[in-house]
């Protein structure tokens, strides 16, 4: 078959017609389709209904160290539950706090607190001059939204299949003082699905930043979130806070994590791990925030889960019933998209994501297009800082939330929209 | 019996040998008892184990508008539980925001709000010249401890049977720009047990701030906390929120309120209430600071408690508990301190706390006293900003959380080192 730009204006013409055709008749259909939410389906939360039943009045809510956790009390969580999540985050239980039901909240809240009251003794972020952050590209909208709100800075880092570029940030986070985070997705990037390599994470745990209050922000969002079962398949990361202290640098990074896509997103557990020196400062501020996250709920996971295997147990569960919706789109777009040479796309084993990117100058017009044929797509842009894409290239697919029937008349009209977007590109240039 | 006033230096030294008489026989047995903690017993919190069993793998979570509470969503809370708060707020639903687990989170929060992003639109107080709070005194700890976090100067008010000193706070607030805010608790105020009356709750509708981002913070921590079962007990304050508006002024005030002491402490519901001016203001910033609360404990507590004569009918069955305890402290104060007319207490109808007034300069030693018999009090001083109580004269009693039979003991400790302290005091003067 004939690439696209082995085609003349006139077989570029062609196709676009037909593209047109079918698009008259997508919208005779009246499509009511959503690809743009990166939510677990009801068939994923299905899987966690037990965790309703663990606890009930019969049961004691008494925990191993005698605290009650219907009561005040226990700042950091209760012992049991932050055995769990250390096996989980691979850290020290000492290294452990465990906060409410969002990691995003928790980030927040510690990019507050530096921005209030400073990095371990260091100047407030607020009482220095303007301060910026590195974001690798395509990322997270709402990592980039909390530094909007802070009025920080943010400097766009590319991505790769092995991370965001290490030379670039080796160098500006060594010139620059001004430069005082990086956030991370390390594994399964969001939304790329890309996994940090060993390399890129032995020189994050050895970056030399020149601002001493610099954090790295290490939201481990998709930790066990595979897409498929066989322990082989899985991808491994160097964990990094042990890497960290290894380097001689072990205040540098913040670990974020939550269960919110294992258990029920808004009512699972979300947790921070850092260095001794961290956690002292950290909690030196949480003492005011309150007296105490939601013990009971603690309890009710450790008892679900019961430990690591259990979750990654839990995990097969959810692969099963999502990886048919990766495949999905991963078949399609290869179908689709063999003789449209300008479209690329990533190929995640994990995470909730994948990436696509079009031609330069296509991805709001492809959005446009699907929407207008009612298929709702995440805002091209959404995955920059100030939602711009310098190339208005990357589309963020979400294929975990509809239905399968529904993913495939979605990814129709999405590649339709996608190749005519490209073609009128072409014709226009 | 003589009074203690009336009494020879030889008969205060007789009696004074008496009681270190009885400090000896405490200290032999070798006490290990504790009144310092504001939190429930277990046969309180007992009454809420129904909750656990409400909703299991079997029920739908699924809310009347289609809002799944498992899935990720629902900012200001899922409309049944904001029906159910509302109604416990008596405000209306489009008033109201559903937070996590603690109350004292939300006003962190709003004061952060306030600190980094400014009220409505005014310079952030971070960069504003060195702000103020009134506090009325003896007040709660935690509110205090905020403002010491935030570097905001603290002026104490001082409390009367009707609430604070209103000539005082309206001088203030009219004439001093950099005066930001009040921390209230207006019914069963902590420690006092005091509730606002009318006058005073129509003078804080309409006081006239100088500083145009000026807030009431308003902790309605004791909403439904009566002591007794029977309606016409129960103590009813002006609802804030319209009485503000009623007077022109309905941005002035910040509700705050949780079920903490309803069903579970750090597992329930804290409820934020404001006019909509001050919503919108806060929704700006809330929408970076998480994706949702727990709409799975919303839900669960909704069908628990199902109305606010749910909620009601079950702070009885908590009244009939905790009752026998105050009444225990203020029977037993009233029989021992009968003839030290130097020694005060207050009588709530409600709440959790009993404010106990000794003679000046004494507080600190009487809990030190007590300390060394092995009986825990609430720290002197605690319930004033930077504790410094200028007459070291409070103390705070918590009589809910230890066995009616620990209460007692610690009572006759408590008592004894009382008149021992004032003895010593009057002694020395």
């Amino acid at each position: 078959m004939k690439k696209y730009s082995e085609m003349t204006k006139e077989e570029l013409k062609a196709a676009r017609d037909e593209l047109q055709k079918k698009c008259e008749e997508f919208k005779a259909m009246n499509l009511n389709l959503d690809m743009s939410r990166g939510k677990p389906c009801k068939e994923q939360l299905d899987l966690s209904m037990g965790l309703l039943s663990v606890l009930d009045d019969k049961s004691s809510l008494v925990c191993e160290d005698g605290m009650d956790c219907r009561n005040y009390g226990g700042l950091t969580g209760i012992k049991e539950a932050r055995e769990l999540l250390a096996t989980f985050m691979e850290n020290d239980v000492k290294n452990i706090i465990i906060y409410g039901n969002s990691s995003l909240n928790v980030m927040y809240t510690i990019i507050m607190q530096c921005f209030v009251f400073g990095v371990m003794g260091e100047k407030p972020w607020k009482d220095q001059d303007k301060i910026k952050f590195l974001c690798p590209v395509p990322g997270y909208d709402r990592h980039f939204a909390i530094c909007e709100e802070f009025g920080i800075e943010m400097i766009n880092v590319p991505m790769s299949e092995t991370g965001p570029d290490m030379d670039m940030i080796e160098k500006l986070v060594s010139e620059d003082e001004k430069i005082k985070g990086i956030w991370c997705v390390p594994k399964y990037s969001n939304p790329d699905g890309y996994v940090y390599s060993d390399d890129t994470i032995k020189r994050f745990a050895r970056l030399k930043p020149k601002a001493s209050d610099f954090r790295i922000f290490w939201d481990n969002a998709y930790t066990v979130h595979y897409l498929y079962d066989e322990v082989e398949k899985h991808d491994h990361i160097i964990e990094i806070l042990g890497e960290c202290e290894r380097a001689g640098n072990p205040d540098i990074v913040y670990k974020f994590a939550s269960t919110s896509k294992i258990s029920f997103p808004g009512s699972g557990l979300a947790v921070l791990a850092a260095s001794d020196n961290n956690i002292k400062d950290i909690m030196k501020h949480l003492k005011y925030q309150t007296i105490g996250y939601d013990k009971v709920n603690q309890l009710r996971h450790v008892v679900f889960f019961k430990d690591l295997k259990g979750i990654k147990d839990h995990m097969k569960k959810h692969a099963s019933i999502i990886r048919p919706k990766f495949e999905l789109v991963l078949n399609t777009f290869e179908k689709e998209f063999s003789d449209v040479d300008a479209i690329s796309w990533t190929k995640p084993r994990g995470g909730y994501f994948i990436s696509f990117y079009g031609l330069e100058g296509t991805a709001k017009d492809i959005v446009k297009r699907c929407s207008d044929l009612g298929v709702k797509l995440t805002d091209a842009g959404s995955s920059f800082p100030y939602h711009k894409d310098p190339k208005d290239s990357n589309i963020r697919i979400a294929p975990t939330y509809p239905k399968i029937e529904d993913l495939e008349e979605a990814l129709k009209v999405f590649t339709v929209c996608a190749k005519l977007s490209t073609i009128e590109k072409l014709l226009a240039s």
